[in-house]
């Protein structure tokens, strides 16, 4: 037993990770579900305020992150390895900014047309953050960690079935679309979906090598 | 304390990291001055001047760059944390790679136009690389890094400011430029200024960060 | 002599590491074969076989990868360190990664023409990639690493030759290309070209960290 081993099973672990973890989870699924209502309204006024929801859970989930690493500074016994937590919190977050992103573009290139495997794609998107919230929720029994890897198994079937739907969808739009800055916005954002799934799997990723380590 | 700690005292800390950040760092200011230059002049003799000078400048950062790694490997006591100065190292050299960047973009697109708005993103960077400048000269006080500390809010402000300008200006170039090719350059010339924003964000993180453990 | 060192050499080094980079360095001149084909062959029938082709090598190659990194946990002494293994796998995979990029953007853009310098950046990589098994196949004999660092010079001028070669190129297209969304094809798909490039140096510069260290 390591020295360090040996002083985790003395000191308690620090308990008050997994309320910040829940929390940037649960905003996780607000941005997902506030960026399906974007793409399925074309009311500019109930965008304008989809695109003021998703900054503000944004700005939350930068709050957030802060705390987390100022207790990891802090904290004696964080319940995990410090680095994963890092890394964990870290592709949490960037999901968040990414569908911000997606939120910007539309926002500033106000595309003409949003081809509607785009609309599938934000379905996916949901999933995905559905399965992280309920990872991130099992974190607290760790020990058994068949709900969260089963959740982990999902994330990766998403982003496979996501990268599927992004090869057909930019072939599609390279043959229908004959605008070519229509062409550019429409691309653009189908890039930024995609790496909102890429970045689903980095969550994944994390959440694995916790297990690893832990349970 | 630590055996680390301990030989730390007794041994004397490798001034000559100072001299070698703070040539970066003029770099970085020359670097800055001419990409304000080229934004100014039309006039395609002094423009190609101005590109050389950045190439140089770029080669220049190199060289120390590859000087304080070497250092870094045979140094006893560096100054400060070794991964910090490498981190630190990366990002000063980085600001200049992207100045460069957006430099040889002009010169292979040659756009037709430029938005008048790029030229308030340089003088955004310029006042961010002149904040770089005042923080690396400090690190000599880090034990008093007040200086340092205003300095990264500094550059985290006109971090703010820039990414207000980048969302105005990418809508304007949206709705302004009818013209597919030229917006194409126009937005990805100023992509790449903004990545100088960012980058100038890093070295204020890493900054920050060795100040958290030597200060 | 550290505790660490002593064990590694009462320890037999774990050999089976080698066959797998020299598989992955296979694959590596294989993937760079068959993309020189595509860019030689207008047939379609012929172009798909190769996007095929390079496909089930990117699929080949992730299965090694995940040995090579089960390996990595298991194995009490890998040949080198754990971390620069790490380093080098990843940067081997990227290449045959960046490698099925571009087939599939030409899959999925279908450009019109193909500007003659893309079949010289094709050449580059492919030398690149003689430059990597080579390499690769020298690790056996790191206490030797002439072999290793002549190849490690060779790609990295390869690379500065294929910069200069991206920079002409992209003025050329701008220069030429006067549908824009040809333009972006063909912008993209060279972009695509540089990074492998770009990956065949950082292959070097793993080489370069691993004879450091043990050599």
């Amino acid at each position: 037993m390591s020295l360090n081993t040996f002083f985790q099973k003395l000191v308690p672990t620090d308990l008050k990770f997994f309320p910040m973890f829940e929390s940037l989870a649960g905003l996780i699924v607000q941005a997902s579900v506030a960026q399906q209502q974007i793409f399925e309204h074309d009311d500019p006024v109930k965008q304008k305020d989809l695109f003021k929801q998703i900054k503000d859970i944004e700005n939350k989930s930068d709050e957030i992150v802060q705390n987390i690493f100022d207790n990891l500074d802090k904290s004696f016994v964080p319940p995990f390895d410090r680095e994963d937590i890092h890394e964990l919190t870290t592709s949490l977050d960037l999901v968040i900014d990414l569908i911000n992103n997606v939120a910007q573009r539309i926002r500033q290139y106000r595309p003409k047309e949003i081809p509607s495997e785009f609309k599938d794609f934000t379905k996916m998107v949901f999933r995905g953050c559905e399965q992280i919230n309920l990872a991130v929720f099992e974190l607290r029994s760790i020990k058994k960690p068949n709900k969260i890897l089963k959740a982990c198994k999902k994330m990766l079937d998403i982003e496979k079935e996501a990268d599927d739907l992004y090869h057909s969808t930019i072939s599609n739009i390279f043959k229908k679309e004959k605008d070519a800055i229509e062409l550019i916005k429409q691309k653009e954002i189908l890039e930024n979906l995609e790496s909102i799934v890429d970045c689903i799997k980095d969550v994944s990723d994390a959440l694995k090598k916790i297990i690893l380590k832990t349970a």
